[in-house]
Parts: structure tokens; sequence; C-alpha cells
């Protein structure tokens, strides 16, 4: 596969991911300012997705738009990021993961800005302007409830405890990464791990809760070598429209 | 519609909803001996949809098979009870929605054992002898947790209730079912509710249980007026590989 366009898919299906697992709360969360501020990073993230995957689409001879990517591929063909795909758990363990892909989200973005391919530049910077704002959010929320009550603390920690291990993927590298690398496109995964560790190493030392030791990293998603069984279930309610009236326009 | 093809609709849509239910157990049942028992009752429950489908796609002109009828309709074309399509709960709430159907569906094959309808009459004679199992096996177990530990009372008293206003529904009627009743094809779901009040009340007493008082019925399931929004779900799971794979055969 293109280089480039393993980069396109790793970055739509990430957004594409997580945007729909932050949808699930459109309804639920716990009060109304954060039900509204979930439901607006979903639209971002989809709306990122929609550019990313449109570029893709773009790149191919039959040239598929951004929804037959997105609708019409199954879980092997996803190039997510595992931790997106984890459940959302109560709303500590959703913010807790959100704090950790904006902290990478925003870095990594902060590096494609200055790709050596323009489409992804203009892409990049799009992107990073919102999520700016997501990680200074995400991060804001993880501190007020890490240093929050016991029982916001724990719950915290718990769901740090639980996605640490999903967090090593994003910095581990393959021969498009490598390609990228060469090419000026995009960074090397491993090189952002500096910045990465020293941003949430601030956020989480004041919310008071403490890094697991063991940098065990689960892998397979942005590989598509394997998937958790939870992509299946997403795709099941994402795809399922398209699925079932194929090619419906509203 | 035909009297008789709704009918075979109503019957096939409740064992399908309520066998996809039972099958979300598998590799979930608190004990090995439950789990086997579930995934038995979810098979036995399949297999006479494909019975009470088979038929129904055999009156049709265009001559639909069981499998496109089970996985090729939407939500509005359902028309099994609400009470099979509420999410599981815990393991006692599957059970007293399984007793509370056992009971029902044990009556309502005693009846159409004697239908005029010879083909419904034979499915009928096969399904009745797997269910005469199924409700003296979700009797039991109602009585033994109903009448157990106060935990365990408490769960089943509040299964109980939580269920009930999905019980009225199984005793109404409509112009279908007077139309099979005048054609001695079925009984009117009506006169059923004498035996299934005599059975539930000898059951939920030896369980412990009260039965609420309120007989108001949640309705819609089986005229297909209006599912819940948990069919929709089922659905998303139940049709993914069919919708994804159109036509695809082992």
């Amino acid at each position: 596969m293109d280089p480039l366009f393993q980069l396109l898919l790793r970055m739509g299906d990430n957004t594409l991911v997580l945007g729909h697992r932050v949808s699930e709360w459109c309804g639920h969360a716990p009060v109304l300012e954060e039900d509204i501020a979930l439901a607006n990073t979903a639209l971002d993230l989809i709306g990122q997705t929609q550019m990313w995957l449109g570029l893709a689409g773009e790149m191919e001879n039959k040239g598929r738009s951004a929804d037959d990517i997105a609708f019409l591929r199954d879980i092997w063909d996803f190039r997510n990021l595992l931790l997106l795909e984890l459940p959302n758990g109560d709303f500590g363990q959703t913010l807790m993961r959100q704090f950790l892909f904006d902290a990478w989200h925003s870095i990594q973005l902060g590096h494609l800005i200055n790709s050596s391919d323009p489409r992804v530049a203009a892409i990049a910077e799009k992107a990073a302007k919102e999520v700016a704002y997501h990680v200074e959010r995400s991060a804001d929320t993880v501190v007020g409830l890490g240093d929050g009550t016991d029982e916001s603390h724990a719950r915290m920690q718990a769901a740090l405890d639980y996605l640490w291990p999903y967090v090593g993927e994003m910095f581990q590298s393959d021969a498009a990464d490598l390609a990228l690398v060469k090419q000026g496109i995009a960074p090397n995964p491993a090189s952002l791990r500096g910045d990465f560790d020293a941003l949430t190493r601030r956020v989480l030392a004041q919310a008071t809760l403490t890094i697991p030791q063991d940098n065990y990293a689960q892998k397979g998603g942005k590989t598509g070598a394997r998937h958790t069984e939870h992509l299946g279930h997403i795709l099941c309610q994402m795809q399922w429209l398209q699925r079932a009236y194929p090619g419906e326009t509203w």
C-alpha cells in the first residue's frame, strides 16, 4: 500500500472511530454542557475524517468517496489505534482516553503542518486548530476529575491504568512510516514520544494521578494486523444504514 | 396482509428475536450448565424460526427464504412482542422474561397443534415438545432464584416489575387474529389469558414473588406499529453479515 495512502487511512480512521465513540455519549453525558462539548468534539473528528479519507479517495484510480471508504470497508481494512475502538466506559474513562489521544494528535498535527505534501499540510492546519481546543478541554477535565473527590480520583486512576497499555502503539513505526519520514511527509512516530511524555506527565501530575510503570504496548490497530473485538461492533452500528440501503442518499 | 402470513411472522419473529437475545448469553452465563442450557434454548428458538418463516416464504409469490425474511427486513416489518426485544438485563431478568414468554408460548402452541391448517399444526407439534421443556426449566429457575437469597429475590421481583407491562401484549387481538379464529387456524389471543394467569400465578407464588397490580400494557410489537429502540440495535448485529456480504453462502 502507498505510504501516503496508509497515513491518510491512519489519520482518518483514528478520527472516524473516536468520533463514533464520542458520539455515543450524545444525550447521555452527566451534564448538558459536557453533552454539547462531546457532541462538538465528535463533529470535529468526523469533519476531519471527511478530509483525510476524502484525500485518500482522490489518490485512488477508482476514486472512492470518503463515505465509501468509511462505510464499505471491513475490520481488517481499518488502521486506527486500538485505544480508540475501546468501549467508552464511564465518563472519566472517556475523557482520559480523549486526553491521551488529544495529546498525541495535537503533537502529530503540529508536525504534519510542515508536511512536504501541501494537501496533508492544509488538512493538518485546519485540524490542528480544533485539536488545540480538544486537548485544552480534555486536560482540564482530567485535572478536575483526577484532583477531585476520592471517587472521581479512583475512577480516573483506574481509567489511566486500563488505557495505558494502548498508548505505546502511537509511537510504533513500520516501513510506511519510515518512507514518509524520508519524503518529509510525516514525522517518525517514535520521535513524538518526548513531547507526549512531557505533556502527559505535567497534566497527570496536576491531576494527582500515577502513570503506570509498565510500558507494555498493545499493537495491531495502525497496521491492521489485529483489532480488538470491539471494532466489529462499532462497524455493525456505524455501517448499518449504508449496508442495508446501498447507495442511498439524502 | 394475509392473516396466516401475519401469524407466521408473529410466531417466527418472536422466536427469532428471543433466540438472538438468549444467544447473547453464550459464553457469559454464571455457570457452565446454564450457559449450555441457554445456548440450547436459543438453538431451539432459531430452529423454530426456520420453520415459521420458511412457511411464510412458501406462501409468497416471490418465495423468499427464511434467511431472507430474517435478515433483509427492517424494524417496521417485524412482528415480535416488545417483551422479547428488551435487553437481557441480568441473568434473573433474562430467565424471568423467558418464563413469561415460555408460559404464553406453550399455551399458544398447545392450541396451534389443533390448527385447521395442517402445516401450522405440524410446526406447532414439533415446537411444543421443545417449549414444554423450556417452560419447565425457566419456571424452576424463577422459583429457585425468587425463593432464594435476599439478593436473588430482590432481583427477580425487580425483573417481574420491569417486565410485567410487556405481558399484556400477548393477549391483544386485531383483525388478523379474529380472521384466524374464524378459519380455525389459531386461537383468540385473549382466550389464553386464563391459562396464562393460572400458570404464572402458581409459579410466581412458589417463587415468593408479587405480581404487579397495574395491568397497563405496552403495545405495538405484534402489529408492527411501534417497536422499542432496542430492536434496531438487535438488527444491526443480527443482519450485519448478510448486509455487508449480500448473497454470501457457506
